[in-house]
């Protein structure tokens, strides 16, 4: 069964090191109190919470399953303790609003204590991301009177949430929704329709289930200009005076579950809704925007939980790489005294995948924290211009981030497994599970390949370009701070080179974007890989900077930081390369993907 | 659940146009009767019994697995039944001798058959590829006496057959073996030791199983060098007068069998000898040379597998494509009529992933069966000459084969469940259980990192570096050849380039190979993944030649010929650049991979 430690070292590191957020996030007004010490008790937490409530009951959760009878979900052994435990501990209430009993703390900390519980279950975690979602949507968009209801239920986790976007035929386009929403009495609505794919759709795990569920009004517009979000309660609040008193039972079923390839302990629901009571949050027909605005956070939330499935796959690759002896290294200095078997770590090529697993868990986990402080800065920055600078920065890596990480901890797993060689197969060492959990990652909340169409059609064209064009200023502004140290010149260089072909590639997929969408939508996927390996880079060299520099002061972190100094040096020289092929499949051009026809393939 | 077709069109190029199957098979000895009639009426038996037989009870069997029950295993439902219709069809006896009642047809024939079983059920398939694998071992290396008793069981496919090397403790060093052989009377010995991840190591389809076992004799040197290889039958063969009477138990036990990620209908078994009856094949101490034989006939046909596997990935993804209506493509001219939802296929992304997907399978198709045809000609031409060329450039493209094959194929059923989205992530479609049965390939018959290895330093040195010589020369013609077409210049190009650069980096990976290991150890990945890169190259350039010059006289075949040429284009401009990144990889040097020390990680 793997193990896990919650990397709070490492975290404390980009946070101290890296990104000064103390002083980032603790000057943000309602933030003064977000001391070290509040942050350190966070991690400290939130790492024992997953080390001992979630990775136990992870691997036989697999192999269970949730289990659907007569309409209602069992989770898996173990779930709903580790979810009464999760609830006592307020982990649900971390960045809730005050005034609905949460804790109020950053979202930035909210993102990274996710991270350590997909570390643990990716399953879990996704019950405690769309329960967040469904506070975002009612807090952001509905009315007092529906706050007052939902969202104190929400923030201590008696109730969970869910976002109810796909139907049979509506997928990725969601301009065909059919789900209808009839007004009933007392400005509610009645909610017809199939929504599948819905994940945390039915559990055993809390009261009640908030859905949030996207729907047509009558007479609304065909498209995605005509649907509008309601919240749908699994069950229905009785309110007596203001005060909520109990629920009765809504008109949502939950038809089946799905067997899925992974994350077997989330329940993906078929829900039915047969007039089912609905609360129209938001405007008329505007439940697209409404979901843009949690989509886009949920967007952020697949890169975290990315980086915390690759984590765990991480370090049990390393810890099995230093531990199973098998046969000798290729270097006679490399030789066991005894001259019996050395551990796998010796050979070069698992060598040289460890420092793949390590180069991107950790500079993605570098990325996703710098993206996370731009969320409390857009969110609360008193400065105007810095909170829409940050904003801009955030619309415009929100692909990057969910596209490059996903299919990175993806790769991330699938080489755990071959470190492991044959035993990687087997369910009982747990690698193989945790590839299959992440192999929805790149999948889900927009698939990549919509992502990459966000970012060049939407997330390029922002202000005319000025949003993409300060991202790239910033990269150039670290490399040119960096090339102060000697000791990183081939770092600055690889990575300048990087940007330059990146800026002249940009340009040219902004020509794409206006004036020929089949070029554009042939390459999209090649430009938003490039785009993260080059961001990709300049984290890593933020990094490498930060570790050099700390080095002389720190001997007793010699190791970690001359790791993080040598990790980034192998990412410049092994891994950014990628970057190159992406260039060079773009600037092949779309001739040779639009030529073939149908009938020819 | 997948539907599958057996590629016959697609075979039936590759050997009339390509490779003039009929010319080089049916002029060897022996194989004179293997008519184009007789080579068509196989491939399409083979199809259709993995179309009726295999494909409905693959992914039924994935949900129930294999059973162990009181040491004793029983394959999943319709496994037995396929078994028996696959026996009576006489498939097992396809490349097996006359004199113990085979069809002595081509071993290229029989690997193609092996690729369309494979497609049906890699699980089933493994059934097939072990017993071919352990009649090959009896027939080259036991007694004729032994050879009497059980080549004609495996050959009628009454008798199966494992192969069992791997140990608690010895995995991919063979040399840590502790199984030890005792000898008995008559010229028989014990065999005692735990032999693990033994593939068709227990099952309910046949009388008998009869395991190939490498073990110790006593006073045996340590290391391989050590090592004899054993034929240990489930149950013993009572021989009276030289004629089989009966079979008695034999001291093998299955221990159990392992949780495994995909190939669930595989009984991947623990299997305990305690003193079980065996007979010594080969050479005392020679069991390694012996297994290696088999080695790499397995190797080719790991390779056969995979593109088996990555067929019907291709086959399902390309048909989902063109039925699944969501959204529309991005080119005005693309919209459909009623202006509703189109086809996937129009979007450039899915197009581009689909070519990726038959880019790799019809050229690793071809690719195999030019290795394949080779080993038909090193077993048969009478000019010895052109039998030892053929069986060089066979051992030196194996390795290739077995790596860079299964990790396409990897490649394919992975890009099969995105082009799925969602919809791949459930198990009733289907494409998920192709990766998890596919991810075995890259780990087994030799990790892929070891097949980097034995390129690297012992097939470019074969012949002091003559073959791999001779090969390239091959490559060079095939481009001379093709450059009187000015229709492919472009791909000749390409691929004259990605040559010259092969043959440079070979020159320094043959240097480092002698001076450096810790340097050759650091790139031997890098490496074969671009010799494969440029080995399909020219595989490609060679269909696109065919398919070219066939264009002008088969109208019927228009489409299915220009397919041929628009996807050998397709795989120059997007796909063989990934050489260069390998290029820069092995050129980066191992610095970066061997500076971080264990602590640093």
């Amino acid at each position: 069964m793997p193990t896990y430690q919650g990397p709070i070292h490492d975290v404390q590191f980009l946070l101290n090191d890296v990104f000064d957020y103390d002083a980032q996030i603790s000057t943000l007004p309602g933030f003064d109190e977000v001391t070290p010490d509040i942050v350190a008790a966070i991690l400290k937490g939130a790492a024992e919470f997953s080390e001992d409530c979630l990775v136990p009951i992870n691997l036989p959760g697999d192999l269970t399953g949730c289990k659907w009878e007569n309409g209602n979900v069992t989770t898996p052994m173990g779930y709903k303790a580790a979810y009464d435990a999760y609830r006592n501990g307020g982990w649900p209430a971390l960045a809730a609003e005050p005034e609905y009993g949460g804790q109020a703390l950053p979202a930035s900390l909210a993102l990274i204590v996710r991270e350590f519980i997909a570390s643990g279950s990716l399953s879990f975690g996704m019950y405690f991301g769309l329960t967040l979602g469904a506070y975002r949507s009612i807090s952001a968009h509905a009315d007092d009177a529906l706050k007052r209801i939902y969202l104190p239920k929400l923030a201590d986790g008696s109730w969970a949430g869910t976002m109810c976007l796909t139907e049979p035929q509506s997928g990725s386009d969601l301009s065909s929704v059919r789900t209808r929403a009839e007004p009933d009495q007392d400005g509610a609505y009645r909610i017809t329709g199939t929504k599948i794919f819905i994940s945390g759709g039915d559990h055993d795990l809390t009261e009640n289930i908030v859905h949030l569920v996207l729907a047509r009004l009558p007479g609304a517009p065909s498209g995605t200009r005509g649907i509008s979000l309601f919240v749908v309660p699994k069950r229905v609040p009785v309110v007596e005076n203001g005060v909520l008193t109990g629920t009765v039972p809504n008109a949502v079923s939950c038809g089946s579950i799905e067997h899925k390839m992974g994350i077997r302990a989330q329940a993906t629901a078929v829900l039915n809704f047969d007039g089912a009571r609905g609360w129209l949050i938001g405007d008329p027909n505007g439940g697209m925007r409404a979901m843009f605005t949690m989509m886009n956070s949920s967007r952020l939330g697949v890169a975290v939980q990315s980086v915390g499935a690759a984590e765990i796959a991480w370090q049990n690759a390393l810890a099995y790489a230093k531990d199973r002896r098998q046969g000798r290294g290729p270097g006679a200095a490399a030789q066991t005294p005894d001259g019996g078997p050395e551990p796998i770590i010796v050979h070069p090529d698992v060598r040289k995948n460890l420092l793949t697993m390590k180069a991107f868990v950790e500079g993605m986990r570098g990325l996703y924290i710098e993206a996370a402080i731009a969320l409390d800065v857009k969110a609360r920055h008193p400065d105007r211009a810095v909170s829409d600078a940050a904003e801009g920065t955030l619309a415009l890596l929100t692909p990057v981030l969910k596209a490059f990480i996903s299919d990175c901890a993806l790769r991330v797993t699938e080489i755990g497994i071959g470190i492991f060689g044959g035993h990687g197969y087997i369910h009982e060492n747990g690698m193989e599970q945790l590839y299959r959990d992440a192999r929805i990652v790149p999948l889900y909340e927009g698939t990549n390949a919509i992502q990459a169409l966000d970012l060049v059609h939407r997330k390029l064209a922002l202000e005319d370009g000025a949003i993409v064009e300060r991202y790239f200023d910033a990269v150039s502004k670290l490399i040119v701070e960096q090339r102060a140290n000697s000791r990183l010149d081939d770092m600055t260089a690889a990575l300048d080179n990087g940007l330059q072909l990146l800026r002249e590639t940009t340009a040219a997929m902004c020509r794409h974007a206006n004036d020929d969408a089949l070029e554009a939508a042939s390459s999209a996927s090649d430009y938003l890989r490039m785009f993260g390996y080059v961001a990709l880079g300049a984290t890593w060299l933020r990094i490498a900077g930060a570790a050099d520099a700390a080095l002389a002061g720190s001997p007793e972190r010699a190791d970690f930081l001359s790791g993080k100094v040598k990790t980034a040096r192998f990412y410049f020289e092994r891994l950014l390369p990628e970057a190159w092929v992406c260039h060079s499949a773009i600037m092949a051009g779309s001739s040779s993907v639009l030529a073939i026809s149908a009938t020819e393939l």
